[in-house]
């Protein structure tokens, strides 16, 4: 039985993790999770899965729910999610909440020895140095749960990642692949959240669309297999089957595919060496499918895509930076208050603007962050 | 260093063999190896290789040669053949003759503990339950050369057998795969040797455009990985970029890809469980290509393939006559002796008048091979 500690457990990622401990309720247990404000989904999972250890974002919110499940321990805040990630009886964590928040309580479980799914891009975006650092200091494996990163992880199994030439991330293109820049210049939130392949949350979603989404994954590639920026290319496939691909030196090519499912990801990471049957998953059919198309993904036209590979070859601040800016970009593109191209204007003024630092710490990544939002949020007004 | 007795040197495979072993020649050395008739390409090979045992197939060939080779040991016939896999010096044993004659010393080598690369897939098909057997009782490993095996056998690589759900083999349909039955009547053997991705011998192109090729991979898959034929899935796929699949019980799909070079598997075969770099090999550009198509295979348009599934199903001696028919009638084809479609008649023929034997051993096969040659060829003259 592997016990699991949940943070981010009402989210897309969250509940579908949960379908995957409910599936194999012999094999998982949620020892712990993390909910931010919907407590009304947190109770019903409450119920059906009976965690030793519940964190919510506010205390109001906790007292509230002790009262209803007295025999549970709540708590709250930025603690009580560490609380929540390091939770003594889980040996796995499984990160899924959204933007840096993630990174402290990965820390804390890497530091605890605690197994790492990682769903949370932006733990590695903006500190890959200090976390990979602290999972080889303490022997911690760190298990993508992103699709493409299962894909590559997947792929790599058997094989040796001193003959890896090149990483493929494909890229779906995500709701306005089909449109030129021209077209992009008016397009609604409701078009940008018409994601054509994967149901997920409203953040990547857009990411997707501006492709900022496949640029977080890059620099996440780079830090989870150690591979340099030039060897890291990114496909337009539009398709989404075959979810990323390693080509090896002697030229062979080996890729995962399936039907877009994130539940195949979250329980390869849970069930990690092995596979668990997913009876539940839709099989691929290729010949149904009938097609895959494939096309160069142009930097100019997903300039989000180029900014990252920027910044990640720039390393120190520079991703935090990219990604502080970003999140607050499309928090005020989804708040109605800036235009869609207007999220990758931001970025760009933010990053001419940082003077980077090399090596950061935890606090100088913090402070980053800190300041780049107020920076974005001072454009704003 | 690897020392690799080649059966089979001047074939596509035997020179694809040498080529990978020229590009490593500090990892890999020529020790023994057959030819047919083709002494004159054999007399370069040697000069080049400097093998110490060189097996030919007439008496005649080989005192000739050793006059000019004197300090080379020639041997030949279907002796020297076996002599050659079992040289001393060798440690691989990579058969790539054509036919039920490459069967008897694939079973001397795996006596004696070699590893078998294996491209002779009529060794599997007609003798599976005895090569499978024997490899298992030397603890001897049986490494695919052909590209679907070799696919299969790299997407296997860190995966658990028993989490297979099927095993899928691409296929290009060959040379006649836009043609209607009705427009396969009349062509000749210039068109069916046009194969539009590979670059093979005569027999196995034929072989492909029948698709009697994909139900011996079919039968040999079946044997290579212990998977049941109702696991065993063919797909069309007629660009040959991905040469095979594994969907796993997760639903998740592990594929091998690369632009069609056998020296890829070969070379694979070769340096496992490592790889090491083919600089010469073309890179897989999937954007260049931008599409891959795929339908199902229809197993009444290529009824050889169904007939291949049904004698594989029955097991026994049927496996033996289906093989054993359709080099007879691939051979009369060739020759211009019978039509294109005529060659399945035969095959059809073959199997529908003989009485199956179940569990035949190395005698009873070769009988069976025997007397279905004499039956096609009853038929033919």
């Amino acid at each position: 039985m592997k016990y699991i500690n949940l943070l981010g457990a009402t989210g897309s990622i969250g509940t579908q993790t949960l379908d995957v401990i409910r599936e194999h309720s012999t094999h998982f247990k949620l020892s712990a999770m993390s909910v931010g404000r919907n407590i009304h989904l947190a109770r019903k999972i409450i119920s059906e899965f009976r965690p030793e250890l519940v964190s919510v974002m506010k205390k109001e919110d906790a007292d509230t729910l002790k009262l209803e499940f007295p025999e549970i321990k709540f708590t709250y805040g930025s603690e009580g999610l560490t609380e929540a990630a390091v939770y003594h009886k889980g040996s796995v964590l499984v990160n899924s909440v959204i933007g840096s928040v993630g990174l402290a309580p990965t820390m804390a479980a890497i530091a605890d020895g605690k197994t790492i799914c990682l769903a949370n891009k932006e733990t590695l975006v903006t500190a890959g140095h200090l976390v990979m650092e602290a999972a080889q200091k303490h022997g911690v494996e760190l298990l993508p749960i992103d699709s493409e990163h299962s894909a590559i992880f997947q792929a790599l199994q058997g094989e040796k990642k001193d003959n890896i030439e090149r990483l493929i991330l494909t890229a779906s293109g995500g709701s306005f692949r089909d449109r030129s820049r021209e077209e992009l210049k008016n397009v609604t939130v409701e078009e940008a959240l018409n994601h054509p392949n994967w149901s997920m949350g409203a953040k990547i979603t857009i990411d997707s669309a501006t492709m900022m989404n496949k640029g977080l994954e890059v620099i996440e590639a780079h830090w989870l297999f150690s591979i340099p920026y030039d060897q890291i290319d990114v496909l337009l496939h539009r398709e989404s089957i075959i979810h990323s691909m390693i080509e090896f030196h002697d030229s062979s090519v080996i890729a995962q595919l399936g039907t877009p499912d994130m539940r195949v990801p979250i329980q390869y990471a849970l069930s990690y060496p092995d596979r668990l049957p997913l009876k539940s998953a839709k099989r691929l059919n290729l010949a149904e499918i009938g097609r895959l198309h494939f096309e160069k993904a142009d930097l100019e036209r997903f300039r989000c895509l180029h900014f990252a590979y920027e910044a990640g070859k720039a390393g120190g601040t520079m991703p935090t930076v990219l990604n502080a800016a970003n999140e607050v970009a499309v928090a005020a593109f989804l708040e109605g208050r800036i235009t869609f191209l207007e999220i990758e204007d931001l970025v760009e003024k933010s990053l001419a603007s940082h003077n980077n630092m090399s090596n950061p710490d935890l606090f100088t990544i913090e402070e980053v962050d800190r300041k780049t939002r107020e920076f974005v949020n001072s454009l704003l007004t």
